[in-house]
């Protein structure tokens, strides 16, 4: 099932006979082991050899180097070198710091640093309001991590994350024009990171935590909001649940069902899968069933946290038990934010007419998306090779634009729900289908709409 | 004395008469008031009237508020707006965060973001060394203060210590390519500080420390110089240490005296009078008075925390008292890192032949540069607008590119002396003079010098 991505793209340098057949046999060779081939560049050419640059995508790390050992097995030709291009863009890291000033001379200097800049500071002590008009703060973003849950790695650490914080902040940029910084801090501790990001915030007009592990997050986000006067989002809940309500919103319009009346399972009970039964809740969603490991979460159940505890009491109307399967028979909506494979298209075909099935585990989902499709109407999941696919770059970006532009700071039901509107309806009402329930990540219009929405529910809010 | 300063330079839109004389009675006006005007740009011209912006620079604020006054007295002239230059470079700040990495379609997604970073996280998981290649820590260097001591500005907190600290950046970027971000501090806590800047380390590769008020500087960094594997340098100290030391040589050489000979007094024993008297003796100066408002400190005088019992018990051996003043008479070197006029050309006189007077108070020197030049041989100041600036940015610019460049971080005193030889060096042998003792701030020279020196330093200590 798995194809080759260019998140596994290598470039492999050989030498091969300058024959008029060289070039067509290394296409082969690739072609043959399974690869993706982009690009065959000829860098140099001598009278009796050529050398090549092949680039092609693989499945995944061995299968890069079985591409690489076929190369090697084509009739007279040699290998010299294998570059991950992956690897190649991170290089030196992904974000760069610039002043968008000019030092040339003296007279810039006096103006950007001393002595001028004395005048800038006082006015700021003078009136700390004035912070948000003369620093970057206005414009800037922290990404904040412990690296305690990153991507579908797991408790990786600090330095470890950091590749994804710098990709986190180029989105930012490229998307909605937000200077974010990445802060990944080499410390776990709940009270640690509260002081730490309060202490931190000064430079900061909004703060973004990423891929904090439940249930710290909720802690961290609550204690934040409380103490700080900036916009606090943690993503993986709250931009994963934004997108979701967006993709339900058009995914029910395929079926005509509608939010009050539909029957809801989410497995996964973690950041995202909180987050997502909070909003749909308060969204008018009455039947939600949350499974964990173990199965639906009953309100008798005993609640490890008080996050578990507020699921608990908050869901399952019915009171129904079992395991996941089980109690999927009859859903209208599957939404999984937990594992791999939990799912067969067997157990998909037990639920109601025109299901939803949105499985989100990535990069293995919670049913093979194909088989779902089989069984329901529509089919969404977290990666790029299906359609559909559920990617907070539709909300983040614009979120905190709409957020900074607002200069506010309380992140409401109602500013969440605005966001999800503006990315369900950035998909025209005649492109709606089975196939289409979200915009394209790269679609320009999401995210100014996304920003405008945000911005005008945070005001009024 | 005072002189206009592009740092209070202000744009004044005025209307007036279209008459042949209108533009050379605002030149007239701007000038009478004692104004330096720089620029009178004709924005909109009507058959009657014209619409000038009259850009010149002022002394400071009162100074230009009577500028602006003294146009509104031209006949027929009205005054639309005053904008002051300084505050439009803030608006909005002066750092931006850029990608260098493309993110225009899903393949450069898959490379930078899910699913290819994920590769490059667990890269980094098992062998943490590769931080330093695969993300932007190599380059990056965190600006951090609690702004307890900005400028000559004092305790005026975080906020308004940001525009500082975000022209810091700037000149890191300038001067050495070198990737600086603020951390601006809600806390003055020495425990609290040293645990932030501990746990924000991972995404840095050095930590400039910067107008932390002294005593806690000191604990603050030698705690973070124990905890760290990244260089950790306060600028306040060491910067100006090394600047004043390149200063020193050349200054030396223009009186023809050697450093283990000279006496030298020092007032002021902050931050920056500690660091200077530590690196002379380093040097092998051997007659240091320190001096605090009090007059000299002595071996046998109380020290209230054990940075000033340090320089109680290594500096005075002639156990000499007495007030600055008193104890300046005879001395060779005066090394002023304290107040604004504390002393008179009169006091300089009592110095011995051929005395080298360092007045670096901002923005008012300890004694008047002019009157001082009358009786010594060789004057510097930290302004810009007297001959021979001591200014930090000759050093830290280029310090850090050479730490992060040889991936070191041990800040020996060899290193620092390293960087003080390629300043002092960077000014020719042939163009030492007393009006010339340290190169231009502007110099291009300079930075790379001192990366190269430092980098070598700190690669052999």
């Amino acid at each position: 099932m798995a194809t080759p991505s260019p998140g596994y793209a290598i470039t492999v340098r050989v030498e091969a006979p300058s024959s008029s057949t060289a070039t067509s046999g290394l296409a082969a060779a690739v072609s043959a082991a399974g690869g993706a081939l982009t690009a065959l560049d000829v860098v140099e050419s001598f009278a009796d050899r050529l050398v090549v640059d092949v680039t092609c995508d693989a499945v995944d790390s061995d299968h890069a180097e079985s591409i690489t050992k076929a190369l090697t097995q084509v009739d007279g030709v040699t290998v010299r070198k294998v570059s991950d291009r992956t690897f190649l863009i991170h290089l030196g890291g992904k974000l760069e710091v610039n002043p968008k000033v000019p030092l040339k001379h003296r007279d810039d200097l006096s103006r950007a640093y001393t002595p001028g800049v004395a005048r800038v500071c006082l006015a700021i002590a003078e009136n700390p309001e004035d912070a948000r008009r003369l620093t970057i703060k206005r414009n800037t973003v922290a990404v904040v991590t412990d690296g305690s849950a990153v991507l579908g790695l797991g408790n990786i650490g600090p330095a470890a994350a950091l590749p994804v914080m710098e990709g986190k902040a180029a989105l930012f940029k490229q998307f909605a024009g937000v200077d974010a910084w990445p802060v990944c801090l080499d410390t776990q501790d709940t009270d640690e990171i509260v002081s730490i990001v309060r202490a931190l915030a000064p430079v900061y007009g909004g703060i973004n935590l990423e891929d904090i592990a439940a249930p710290r997050c909720f802690e961290i986000e609550a204690r934040l909001r409380e103490l700080l006067d900036i916009p606090v989002f943690h993503d993986d809940q709250h931009g994963t649940a934004i997108v979701v309500l967006a993709a339900l919103y058009n995914a029910l319009r395929v079926v005509g069902k509608s939010l009050d009346s539909v029957r809801v399972v989410v497995s996964g009970v973690g950041a995202a899968g909180h987050a997502i039964i909070r909003l749909l809740a308060a969204q008018g969603v009455t039947d939600i069933v949350a499974c964990d490991r173990r199965g639906a979460v009953n309100p008798d159940g005993e609640g490890r946290d008080q996050f578990r505890r507020w699921i608990a009491q908050n869901t399952n109307p019915r009171g129904v038990t079992g395991s996941l399967r089980e109690v999927l028979a009859g859903a209208d909506v599957f939404i999984g934010v937990s594992g791999p494979n939990l799912l067969t298209g067997a157990d998909i075909a037990t639920m109601a007419d025109d299901a939803i099935v949105f499985a989100l585990a990535n990069p293995d989902p919670e049913v093979d998306p194909i088989g779902a499709r089989e069984h329901a109407a529509v089919v969404a999941t977290g990666r790029s090779d299906f359609p559909n696919q559920i990617n907070n770059v539709l909300a983040f970006p614009g979120f905190f634009r709409g957020m900074l532009d607002a200069g506010a700071h309380r992140i409401t039901d109602a500013v969440m729900l605005a966001a999800a509107r503006a990315i369900a309806d950035s998909v025209r009402p005649a492109q709606v289908n089975a196939s289409y329930i979200v915009p394209s990540v790269f679609d320009p219009e999401v995210a100014p709409a996304v920003a405008a929405a945000v911005k005008q529910a945070a005001q009024s809010g």
